[in-house]
C-alpha cells in the first residue's frame, strides 16, 4: 500500500511528507492505520543524528496506537478495525532462544522499529513484521495516553519483573520525565514506597500526583549521600552522566541500580561500592511482547495513563522541539487524524 | 583462657607467638580448638596493612577448622569435641532486619574474625561470638581441605544462589587461585558448562582436573573477544583491573558478571556495554551462615575439595610466603598440633 510517513531528509531537518510503497503484506505481518503517534526522545536524537547512524530520509516513530487495517494469511487473534499498539519492536524471529524462552526483546534478529530507516512509525500507516508484537489496547486507556506506554512505559516496567521488584521494597526513579512520571506510577501500584530523584524540587509536586511519597532534589550539595542506604531498587531514567558512586551508595546491602538511560560517558564504581554489600549495576531495556501485555493490563487495572501534551499533524515541528528542549509534560504526542 | 597465638607486631613482620586472656564465655559464645588455619590472601594484606586498617599486634586468620573446647550456657546443638569450622564471620547480632531474612553476612554487626586485631584464627583457640556461626563439618571432608572451605569457599558458593545460577547456564570463572579452583569444582558440579579463564596456559590441566570443559588465556590477544556472548555467568575472583568492557562483552544477553575481589581501580562500562542487553555486574561477598553450611553439605555431596598446601606451625613464615607470592596450589593451610 501506498504509506504517507513525515521523514526527515537530513540531519536535524523539519519533517517534511514522504510516500512509499509498502509492498504487498506478508503472512506474518499486519498493517496499522496509526491514529497516535508518542514522541520519544530517542526519535528526535536520530533525527537529529547524535548517534552518527541515521540514513536519510529517515521516518521516525516508534509508540504507535491506531487500528488494524490489514492483517496476514498467518496472523491469529487480530482483526481489522480493532485498536492496537506498535512499539519499539514490530517483530522478532519466534524461533532463537530468546524469542522461544519468552524473552523477544533480546532476539539478536529484532526488527526494530525505529533504526528501519523510512519505515518508521510518524505516518498514516506503519506495518508491524509480526503479530505478536501488535498488542491489543484495553479499553479503559484513552489512545492518546496509551502511546507512550509502547515504548517509555515497556522500559521502565521490564525491569521491575526483571530484576524481581517486590512490593516490600523501598525504591527510588531517578529523573521525573516520560519515562520516570510512568515509573513512578508503576511502584506505587506494585506497593513499593516510592521516592523520586529530580535534579531540583521543580516537579515535587507533580511527583507526589504521580505516587512519589518521598523526594531527593539530587542537585542540592549533599542531598545524595544524605539518602545513603536507603533504597532497595534504583530506576535511573536519565542519559546524565551521574555520579555513580553516590547512586550506588543509595542502595541498601545487595539492592540494584538499573539503568535504562544511556550516557555518554562510561558508568564507572569504586570497587568498594559494589563488592562489600554485595550490590548490582543493571542494565535495562524495552519490554518483551509478554511483559509489554503485562504492562498495559497493569496499566488499566491501576488507571496508570501517560500524561501527555497533544499535538495535531500540522504542529509536528512544535511537538519535536518540546522533546528536543526536554520540556514536555511528561510526553508529546501527535495525532495523526 | 590463655590463648597461644601468631601476631605481627608491625607490618610486614614475621609472627611471632603471642598471648592473651580470652576472658569468660558468654553465653552464646563457643571456643574453638584450632587444628588447622587456611591462608587467604586478606591476611597476608592485613599483616602487610597494604590496607591501611591493619592495628599491631595482629591475629589475622578467618578459616580455622578444629573441636570445640568450650560452649556457653545459651549454645544449642554444639558440644565439646565436635568438628567445627569457624570461618571470616564469627558472629553477628541475629535481630537486625538482615540477620532475620538469614543475611547473617550483610549484619552491620557482624564480627568479622580477621578484624579483631589480636583475635583472629591463628592461634591456638579461637572464639565465636555466636553459635550460630560455628559450623560442623561433613565427616567426609578432612580437615586440611575444610578449612580454606570456611572463606573461600562460601565466597564463591554463596553468588550462585544469591545470582541465581542454573544448571542450564554456561558459566566462566576468571582466576584459578584459591577462590578460583573451588569455583570450577561447585560450578561443575552446579550441572553448568563451564570454561576457566586464566593469563596464560599454565594452568589449563589443573582447571580440567577441577571441572571445567573450556580454557581461556585472557593474555593471549584477541582471546577475550573471540568468547564475546558466550556466558551467562561469569565469576571473577580476581583483584586485577581487569578490561571490564571485553569482561561484560563475554556476557550472554540478561548475563551476569559478579565480581568477588576487590581492585584498586574503578570498574567501569562503557553503557552500551551494560544497557542495550541489559546485562548485571554484582558484586559478591563472603556467604551467610545458611549459605555456607549449604555449601558444606553440597561439597560433602560432589567430593569437592580444596586442594591444599600444609605445613607445620614451624613454618609458618613459609606458608605466608606462598600466599604473599600467589604461587600457593592452590592454598596454603597451617596445622596447628
Amino acid at each position: 500500500m501506498q504509506v504517507r510517513a513525515y521523514a526527515a531528509h537530513e540531519a536535524g531537518a523539519s519533517l517534511r511528507p514522504y510516500e512509499y510503497d509498502s509492498g504487498p503484506l506478508g503472512a506474518n505481518e499486519v498493517d496499522v492505520r496509526v491514529t497516535h503517534g508518542g514522541i520519544c526522545h530517542t526519535d528526535v536524537s536520530l533525527i537529529d543524528d547524535e548517534f552518527g547512524v541515521s540514513r536519510y530520509p529517515l521516518v521516525a516513530g516508534h509508540e504507535a496506537i491506531g487500528v488494524v487495517h490489514a492483517v496476514g494469511d498467518a496472523v491469529v487473534g487480530l482483526s481489522a478495525g480493532q485498536r492496537v499498539g506498535v512499539g519499539a519492536i514490530a517483530g522478532s524471529c519466534f524461533h532463537c532462544e530468546w524469542c522461544v524462552s519468552g524473552r523477544t526483546n533480546l532476539c539478536p534478529a529484532r526488527d526494530d522499529t525505529v533504526l528501519r530507516g523510512d519505515r518508521g512509525a510518524f505516518a498514516d500507516h506503519v506495518r508491524a513484521s509480526d503479530w505478536r508484537h501488535v498488542h491489543p489496547i484495553p479499553d479503559a486507556i484513552p489512545s492518546a495516553q496509551a502511546a507512550p506506554l509502547l515504548c517509555a512505559g515497556t522500559t521502565v516496567f521490564s525491569p521491575l519483573l526483571v530484576n524481581g521488584v517486590l512490593p516490600t521494597h523501598r525504591v527510588a526513579v531517578v529523573g521525573i520525565g516520560g519515562l520516570g512520571h510512568l515509573a513512578l506510577q508503576f511502584l506505587a501500584a506494585w506497593g513499593c514506597d516510592v521516592t523520586a530523584i529530580s535534579t531540583t524540587a521543580t516537579k515535587r509536586a507533580d511527583a507526589e500526583r504521580f505516587g512519589a511519597t518521598g523526594f531527593i532534589a539530587s542537585g542540592e550539595e549533599g542531598a545524595l549521600r544524605a539518602a545513603a542506604g536507603s533504597f532497595d531498587f534504583v530506576l535511573s531514567t536519565v542519559s546524565a552522566n551521574l555520579p555513580w558512586d553516590d547512586y550506588a551508595g543509595l542502595l541498601r546491602p545487595q539492592g540494584k541500580l538499573c539503568v535504562v538511560g544511556v550516557p555518554d560517558q562510561p558508568i564507572a564504581f569504586s570497587p568498594m561500592s559494589l563488592v562489600p554489600a554485595a550490590k548490582h549495576v543493571a542494565g535495562g531495556i524495552v519490554g518483551s511482547a509478554a511483559h509489554t501485555r503485562q504492562m498495559l493490563d497493569f496499566a488499566a487495572r491501576h488507571d496508570i495513563r501517560a500524561e501527555v501534551e497533544t499535538f495535531p499533524v500540522a504542529e509536528f515541528e512544535k511537538a519535536l522541539g518540546r522533546v528536543r528542549e526536554g520540556s514536555s509534560r511528561y510526553r508529546a504526542v501527535v495525532e495523526f487524524e
